[in-house]
């Protein structure tokens, strides 16, 4: 047999982790691995960045579960800031250029597989490119981010802005605050983690401002402001307002990063993400897969494709792409959308859809929002806990649930997440046989107490 | 239309559910309610009592949820220090005693609920009735070792003798180690915490002994030796030791408390539970229910009934009888085995079946255990965690999930607690969309390590 050549495009979570479980399958005799990555990093936590930012994670190398030689010992063929810049899929081939010497060349594939991933969303604007202003999706941008921090380290009364109040926004501003800096967060809507629903959302912005985040709502930055070196000064927002900053995080989100793919034909979805089978093959391509942040994702209660960035997905997507490359059979069915985060001492989760998901999907719903603690009231670490949750109407069908408390409240989503995929009513959610002690849960769990309510509300809507 | 007269018979979690719910549904017009209870106490947390004995709960009143005060306040005829002493079904009436005058009535009801609880399982030994020998399942046991404990307090190098390492055991002796006592637990298995496999109870018994407890395994009590005050001196075993003790807390397990319910000719289980219809209804008795710790449940994993004493579902059970007893519907369909515990700084939690149960139940199966972290590995917080998985053969099929490790293990296993509720397979739980973010999961949690390797065994195994 013949030796069949994989060419991995991207050296994180989905790519390496389909190339590893690859060559699990396969040694190489039988399958050739190479890979492209263009940064300095492989298969790092990009999810954990704000915990080194802000020093809860003492180095930047911890952040990596797997170095280009661990990769290469087990004959990956691992090329390190060499970046794919055409696929030539008719002729099976992709030209790389090396980004140190310039140089390129072209590399024949049997297989390829794409995990280019996402790139942070910068907007177009006056002062964008001003130094001092970063955005945190790749191990590279949080080392130039750490680069710019230390540089200013020991100032007094420094300043940061942060743009964008979602997850990657609210966990920036809490390592901010652990490294001394005044934050401010600007954001767009109403309110901040606009992954729940505002009224959920209401609980965080309160905490953020409890520690000493100032958090603006409806603000839209217009410009970046510099001083005469290039380096950011503040931040202009629409209302005519002007936020100083030594430092600006962008956290407005990331888009799927698919130019290559684009030019070379492959079916993008509506938000610009690779669309694959279930098994992640990229659809109408035999040999070509794909996964992580580059690709869309079925949303298994809403019934569509998303784009839906996040490492947990990523490296699910390289097993089951691993597995198909080596001959094996594996799907990755969807997702829920179950997301986790903290700011400070402040957990919260989602999963399934909020009222705006609920609304475009075409459903009709009741909400039920209840108050709890995490343990038993009377143990001494119970903490508050909000959970709110969707049911549809006539079917009793669970939604989704939104979770926002103290500690021990933000894995409670699993329970939900589960019940999702299993299409559970509301009422079979009542019933669930879940772990309960007095330092764990009160003897109704928060998740149940909103189920019985979510039952209530669906037998008097009708 | 008549008044209705409801009898419950027994004051604590499920009883005054299923007062209350009914009382919910129909007011005082409607429906009579009178309760008895025997105890001192209403609504109080059993599972609790752990944490007043060990001083994280101040007081024994925090306990309690609703004192006989609120109980009547919403018109339900509470009758304290009550015995129900003879169910008379034919003439729809009991007899009680007033356990402090001694005074006998009759009490005529149109429906009956029956929720009598579990007692403390006491071997026939010589010296059991000693001074400071203690079982712990109400309140008013809870306060009798508590004043045990208070007499002897002060004194240097008190010694307590806990018999049984089940749930109750475990966090009875980290209890007394709080309270300074020295402490040994005497249980006749390999490992403490049987609910486990034994491969999981012996992670249970390292850290007991590392928290300086001692525990000795395969001991048989044959006898409690007491001073000459009667009070107890040393616990003694078949092995011929004799353990010096100041105090005896059993916790060999419970028995449902159900001598009324057989007396009086009502349906028992092979542990001598009474048996239910889904709607907790005694089975062939239209105006009778029963539910809390003395009743059966329907194990949905094993498919075969069980006596499982959980203050959760009892309340569970108070509230499906009230809703029926009010003209409503609901039903308790059963459980899946879940429980959690801690005792000191680990968390033990387990659901659906161990391995001894899967081979009663006639499955064939494989099992996987993995070790893993609570948290990101970098993330400062992570402790360590064990969890093995029960997969059926042939059908792939999640059968059970046992947890041990550090704080943020125990609750993981609602995960499997819901996968075991809706049937899933191991396969299926490898795909769950659950919570990842750095502070609370590893990329991969820890309960998807375990599918992944139950999937390897199960198709290893053919």
């Amino acid at each position: 047999m013949a030796t069949e050549r994989l060419v991995v495009v991207g050296g994180d979570a989905a790519g390496m982790s389909a190339a590893s479980q690859a060559r699990r399958l396969k040694g190489p005799a039988e399958l050739e691995i190479t890979a492209f990555e263009r940064g300095h990093f492989t298969s790092y936590s990009a999810c954990g960045i704000p915990y080194w930012i802000g020093g809860q994670v003492p180095g930047r190398d911890d952040l990596i579960a797997r170095t280009p030689e661990e990769h290469r010992a087990r004959d990956i063929d691992l090329r390190m800031r060499t970046e794919v810049v055409e696929l030539d899929l008719p002729g099976g081939r992709v030209r790389t250029r090396d980004l140190d010497s310039g140089s390129e060349a072209w590399t024949g594939y049997d297989k390829l597989v794409l995990a280019t991933g996402a790139r942070p969303v910068r907007p177009r604007l006056p002062g964008i490119g001003a130094h001092g202003v970063h955005g945190v999706q790749t191990l590279d941008d949080g080392q130039r981010l750490m680069d710019t921090l230390q540089r200013t380290e020991g100032t007094e009364g420094r300043r940061a802005v942060v743009v964008g109040a979602g997850y990657i926004g609210v966990e920036m501003a809490e390592a901010l605050v652990a490294r001394g800096y005044e934050v401010t967060v600007l954001h767009r809507g109403p309110q901040p983690m606009a992954t729940l629903d505002p009224d959920m959302g209401a609980l965080v912005h309160a905490a953020m401002n409890r520690m000493g985040i100032l958090t603006v709502s409806g603000a839209e930055v217009t410009k970046i402001l510099t001083d005469d070196r290039g380096a950011v000064r503040a931040v202009a927002t629409a209302a005519g307002d002007e936020y100083p900053a030594d430092v600006v995080v962008l956290g407005i989100g990331v888009e799927p990063r698919t130019a290559l793919a684009r030019e070379a034909g492959l079916p993008l979805g509506e938000s610009g993400g690779i669309l694959t089978d279930l098994s992640m093959r990229v659809r109408g391509h035999e040999n070509i897969w794909s996964g992580g942040d580059c690709v869309e994702v079925l949303d298994l209660v809403a019934g569509c494709m998303r784009h839906i960035p996040l490492g947990t997905h990523a490296n699910k997507h390289g097993q089951v792409i691993g597995s198909g490359v080596g001959g094996g059979y594996a799907t990755f069915p969807g997702v829920v959308g179950t997301a986790v985060s903290k700011v400070c001492d402040l957990e919260i989760a989602r999963t399934g859809l909020r009222e705006r998901d609920a609304l475009a999907a075409g459903l009709r719903f009741v909400t039920a929002t209840i108050s709890s603690t995490t343990t038993a009231g009377y143990y001494p670490t119970a903490a508050d806990m909000t959970v709110k949750m969707l049911a549809e109407l006539r079917t009793r069908r669970l939604l989704g649930v939104q979770i926002v408390g103290g500690a021990g409240s933000a894995k409670r989503v699993d329970i939900a997440a589960v019940a999702l995929t299993a299409g559970m009513t509301v009422d079979q959610v009542v019933s669930l046989d879940l772990g309960y002690a007095p330092p764990f849960s009160p003897v109704w769990d928060p998740v149940l107490v909103a189920a019985r309510k979510a039952v209530s509300a669906v037998r008097a809507a009708g």
